[in-house]
């Protein structure tokens, strides 16, 4: 089932996608799926980021694939970051490339929508505080990134974290194809089956640190085949049985 | 100006503090500072941190004072990091040690506080957005820092970042005494004057990556003289014209 965060004349509402239709949910996915019988198509809404979180963690190197790309170790244990709920953009909305940078680098990645407040759950408990998924892209400053050594201003810019476009529900999420096109060619490819630390271990390891709230985003890393944004360029991160998040990169007006 | 935060008979509210006595306000200082004539003396209500904010920007190295302790260069750029708002705790509220760090350590900050939504404002708009200043100590697992690299995990744990216990308006931040006491003894005493980057140039500097909303906190980095806290421990951080920030460390329950 795929869950959508949309405008409609002002008022922002979730809804149920089913066949190109969006039918409004009385109150919002954390709390139950209530359909109001209200419907609208999907062409005449405009798309939000499936959530505004308290806060979005995203991971390091988190796939065999990548590691081996860059001939890095695997590491023991998840490496952490955050970025800023500021950072977010919806689905056709556009990376603004900063002029900061020289070099901005697109990341495509699974991303973990949690489903109720929970601290310290274990990675069997995981699942059922996991609403559902949706993709990611995890746009980093590359420069910036190796100039600072910390990673959070080099992902943290405004529109550096497109997600959506929908929460999608009950989907197994462990051998899932992930793929990232750019300008149409395909760029990465993999299957979420290689990441290092699965969804379930790294909510349970985050969930460790942080208290998690409703709508708080794990972002779970990127696959092989990083590379680089230019202004003008369309990048697409479609994820199987989830959906396809497609973003323009513009210049900063 | 002392603005409280604070929970009267399960109602959220901000006030004016004036001689042990909190005047209600009617909406929040971000709007305006319009009294309702309400009146508790301070010892009936709780208070609470003086914001629940979108984000929290800290920086590294930002002292003289601590560059040289450790021999460090001078950072040509101030070097950012998040932590999350679940970290967050109030005057008299209790630092949790997590039973992942061998090493939890106190840093006495200068925080700020983000009037209004903005963004790339120069150092010299900076001020005009800054609502005022707070206490702040940015509790870090150090042995977690230097074993993960990146900064997050060590300074995001529930309890990491107390803030308060009100925030003064109206105040010249840049040559204010900043101490820290640990179970009464002094254990940090420096000036903000020793800022490498003063206020107003890192609230600029932020402000170029990230719309920063009302609320926002911008922590400023912290002086010489940081060091360990145990169990037990009762933790003051003490900046002039600005108030005094406790807090007790306990064991997770």
């Amino acid at each position: 089932m795929l869950i959508v965060r949309y405008k409609y004349k002002r008022h922002i509402r979730y809804g149920i996608l089913e066949d190109g239709m969006i039918e409004e949910i009385s109150r919002t996915p954390f709390l139950d799926l209530e359909r109001t019988g209200s419907r609208y198509p999907l062409e005449e809404v405009e798309i939000l980021t499936p959530v505004y979180p308290e806060k979005i963690i995203a991971v390091g190197l988190n796939y065999r694939d990548h590691a081996e790309e860059f001939h890095l170790p695997i590491p023991e244990e998840p490496i952490l970051f955050l970025k800023p709920a500021s950072s977010l953009v919806a689905h056709e909305g556009d990376i603004v490339y900063p002029p900061e940078s020289h070099r901005v680098d697109y990341e495509a990645e699974l991303a973990l929508i949690c489903k109720d407040q929970c601290f310290a759950v274990s990675p069997r408990e995981a699942r059922r505080h996991i609403l559902g998924y949706c993709c990611s892209n995890d746009v980093t400053a590359r420069d910036l990134q190796i100039k600072d050594g910390q990673w959070t201003r080099a992902k943290s810019f405004d529109t550096f974290c497109p997600l959506g476009p929908y929460i999608a529900m009950g989907v197994d999420a462990s051998n899932l194809a992930i793929r990232l096109k750019l300008n149409g060619e395909l760029r990465q490819s993999s299957s979420t089956s290689n990441m290092i630390f699965p969804p379930e271990e790294l909510f349970s390891f985050v969930s460790r640190v942080m208290t998690l709230y409703p709508g708080d985003v794990i972002m779970t890393g990127t696959p092989s085949g990083v590379g680089e944004l230019s202004v003008g360029d369309l990048v697409e991160v479609e994820i199987e049985h989830i959906g396809l998040l497609r973003n323009r990169v513009v210049k900063l007006q």
